[in-house]
């Protein structure tokens, strides 16, 4: 799961000032008899795991309810609750990636080794994780067991942990019938995948988090959901392209997709696009380690131009967008819808 | 983690139809584009992994509200509901059971072998273990939402899972400082890991599940659940002492929490007891996987008999725990608490 642009830098000091409230509010949450030992290991585990990304999830929750604001300052409270709520996107996307790196069984995360390599943790990462994930409750219910909202909050953060644990799911299972038989991939399996694993838990909820803030009743909002949700199916294939045409130093790893036999964009494209003689590279060569495999898939995405098909569908993505952003009754809201798409089109990491 | 006496097998009948209907409503639940090779693959791990056990903890709900309701007919309405938190308990357990297992490296579970063990399954029964744990807030949203309890049932199912695996925690960084130095293991160690890890959820959680049903507020009976979690802890000592002095064929495992390391309150003890000497015994070979090594520390628990200290614990426990139900001033209550005690006391397995 990717990363979206960076915020500046003022924004991002303070957003990491109420991060170390919520620590320690965790670290002496009186739900548990705490001492040195566990106080210590969780916040190591704390540090390690949630502030190190580009914090774009959590920082669009303060953004979007600034816009839903309509330029209104924001008092004190306004602000740490707004963040308090980027937080949990970002303590969820700690969650999901915490566990994604066992399962994958990856090697680097941000830069650093991922937690479950670190030597004394192993497999305890595990239990990590699931205590990551339970700190987005004690976090609700600290700061907004009073708010009218607060109800609606717990089912939306539940239903977006649903949707992303089902879209990581058929992900994993996808990739063991696309191993059987590669012509199982397609653009609407593809869709499937990218819209649980991705759109809801990094397009979506941050947007629902302000929505809720301002008082907004989301069953009033299905609209302003399905278009984020065509925007992180648009940022997912954009990451697809990435893994393979990004460069390493600018997306922060070296993309293995073509190796893990990944339900890609890229093959999917491929697939469609291919005439027979090429169909039987893609299924020689795809989802093997050997880098002679992996040439062969790379020279054949050339040959299809796969790099102008990405263009063109980048460019008729954004189009759609615009115009769906456009077609909508409120101001505030295209201006939030608009900020988020601004973030995205076109980067290059 | 361990299991309560059997039920009836009528109630298991009945109980385990709950089930198939709660099952069937997961496999279609509007919040996932559910496909054949998905729903298939829900479905089998939920078989694998749901209602094997004895069901004692989901079947404690049903018999607290009964109890609760002094002797009144429950509507089949009441039946379903309590049938439905019994069973999100029992799906607590096996999300528990899932991670435990890849955690602990294990082998076999309830008589078959663990479900990251099964050869197609692997590490993705880590997301399996995030699959049970996202399904208990769906059951709850679907039979609950309107019940004037629905956000006290949220924030009970979150604080009971969050100090569970703060417990398994403990109980995880406690054998990485127990390797080091033994002598770190004490009786308030123990009763500490065993609070969080165990007692809550399975002893609290039926009960609470039961008040929370019969519209009880939950503050109001911080005793039932300080009598709750003296019990759990007393089952955990239990199930330490059964772990090498039960017989396997009835406890259905062969313990190994002397190989493991474990803080058990049979080593605990033996710290407490021995001389000099012995304790280099228990220094020296405890933790230790060669059979020669096991059985030096069976012949000290021997020695220092801990069979019989065993035994007097047992007794003063039931003697404390029914001294603290009758002192409780509700008839129900005291039959709620003194069925659970029942249930356990001189358990075999």
């Amino acid at each position: 799961m990717a990363n979206l642009n960076g915020p500046t830098s003022d924004m991002r000091t303070e957003f990491l000032k109420v991060y170390s409230v919520l620590k320690s509010e965790l670290l002496s949450d009186p739900a548990f008899e705490w001492n040195e030992n566990s106080r210590q290991w969780v916040e190591e585990m704390l540090d390690y795991n949630v502030p190190g990304g580009k914090l774009n999830r959590g920082l669009s929750v303060i953004d979007s309810y600034k816009l839903l604001k309509e330029g209104k300052e924001l008092t004190e409270e306004e602000i740490f609750l707004a963040s308090a709520l980027g937080w949990c996107i970002e303590w969820l996307q700690a969650y999901f990636l915490v566990l994604d790196d066992i399962m994958d069984d990856s090697h680097t995360r941000r830069g650093q080794p991922c937690w479950f390599r670190v030597p004394k943790v192993g497999l305890i990462a595990a239990n990590d994780g699931i205590i990551l994930r339970n700190h987005i409750p004690r976090i609700l219910k600290k700061h907004f067991r009073d708010k009218p909202y607060y109800v609606d909050l717990l089912d939306m953060f539940n239903e977006v942990e649903f949707q992303t644990a089902s879209g990581q799911m058929i992900d994993l299972i996808t990739t063991i019938e696309g191993e059987k038989d590669l012509s199982k991939y397609s653009l609407s399996l593809h869709r499937r995948i990218v819209q649980y694993k991705t759109a809801y838990y990094s397009f979506y909820i941050p947007v629902a988090c302000a929505l809720l803030m301002a008082n907004e009743n989301l069953d009033n909002h299905v609209d302003v959901k399905n278009i984020l949700i065509d925007m992180g199916i648009y940022f997912q294939v954009q990451d697809d392209y990435l893994d393979c045409f990004g460069e390493p130093e600018r997306i922060g790893k070296i993309g293995t997709d073509i190796e893990d036999f990944k339900c890609s964009w890229l093959v999917v494209k491929a697939l469609e696009l291919c005439n027979e003689e090429q169909k039987k590279i893609l299924f020689e060569h795809y989802g093997k380690k050997d880098p002679a495999d992996v040439a062969k898939i790379k020279a054949l995405y050339n040959e299809l131009n796969l790099q102008g098909v990405f263009e063109e569908y980048e460019g008729k993505s954004y189009e759609k967008l615009t115009s769906s952003i456009e077609a909508h009754p409120s101001k505030a809201v295209h201006a939030v819808l608009k900020s988020f798409l601004g973030k995205i089109y076109k980067r290059q990491k």
